[in-house]
């Protein structure tokens, strides 16, 4: 990079954040899902872009597909290479909800250090940063192993899986918590429409 | 990160971006502005979205303003990190142009090579990306130099400027030039409305 790319100036947008969320009749905003492995964090994510795309809500779907095998592609799995992976997510979903998306992000982010992070670079954008806790027993989680992962985890295949040999901190004040063990994902997605109805995301 | 995100099996996502698109009345895709420091890259890119925003696409801007404070504010200057910004940056717009919108990338992006690998990232996700020569004539954006950059450089207080002593290399078959030199932003933005009509972005 030049160094003349150094001497950033700020150029005021001709669009504004408040002109797009008055169009789309939502604002845009961060939803953070975190939870086990098998918790249903994605597919409950789904169940809501599915329902708010019935209102032509704008959405997308931070997730390991569209991230770790992209921009993210160059990291690796140690500490660091684990807080820049979420470091760099918390500011595509920041760019994402400043465009005015409602931008779902599915990811285990067992650290609540790590998450804090993320919550900060959106929040100190004056967006909102809404943390779901994907709630579910281990055992649930494990009895579900929807990708064989628990499995090879036992077997001792892959090491540091998050919930056996390797810690999820639970948060400690999300904005919402969904119990996945007891309900269903229609069910949980629907608690998720009406806490952005509640809040005021949905206009 | 934990072990068990290594192992990531690919959700089919349940809004498609035919859908989006269906919507929003026009294609996700990249526009991306490259040319020298006060050529207009900018002005042109906002005439732009202002145009696109009459007809409520959807539309973000990247630029040096929410990209060099936020993702890669951990880049530095050198060779290596001015390819991983032009890389991040052009994965982000994949995401955006993925995610339906009409994305804008106004840098200077001075390398081929690096305008080549955000257009294969781009392109590898079957998207459109849409490379913009806003050119202009070092004198007259030397004469223009609305941010005090090239007195800066010429005075020594700015070293590996581009256009003066570093390269800024000519794109070779840019999907459209703009001359920004002969015509005014209201001409040159029509220029790419019209080029997005032809092409049948737009819906």
């Amino acid at each position: 990079m030049p160094d003349n790319e150094r001497n950033i100036v700020w150029h005021a947008k001709s669009v504004s954040r408040e002109k797009r969320e008055a169009f789309n009749r939502h604002r845009g905003c961060v939803l953070w899902y975190t939870g086990l492995s098998g918790s249903g964090k994605s597919t409950v994510a789904n169940k809501v872009e599915e329902l708010l795309s019935q209102r032509n809500a704008q959405t997308y779907l931070l997730d390991g597909d569209n991230i770790r095998f992209g921009l993210n592609s160059d990291l690796g799995f140690d500490e660091k290479d684990r807080r820049e992976n979420i470091r760099r997510i918390g500011e595509v979903a920041k760019l994402f909800a400043d465009s005015g998306t409602i931008v779902s992000v599915a990811f285990i982010s067992p650290y609540r250090a790590d998450r804090q992070k993320a919550r900060s670079i959106v929040e100190e954008a004056g967006l909102d940063f809404i943390e779901i806790y994907v709630k579910c027993d281990l055992a649930v989680c494990e009895g579900r192993d929807p990708k064989g992962l628990y499995k090879k985890a036992r077997s001792g295949e892959i090491k540091n899986f998050t919930g056996l040999d390797a810690p999820y901190e639970e948060p400690l004040a999300p904005e919402l918590a969904l119990e996945s063990g007891k309900y269903d994902p229609e069910t949980l997605s629907k608690q998720v429409l009406e806490f952005l109805n509640r809040k005021h995301i949905l206009l």
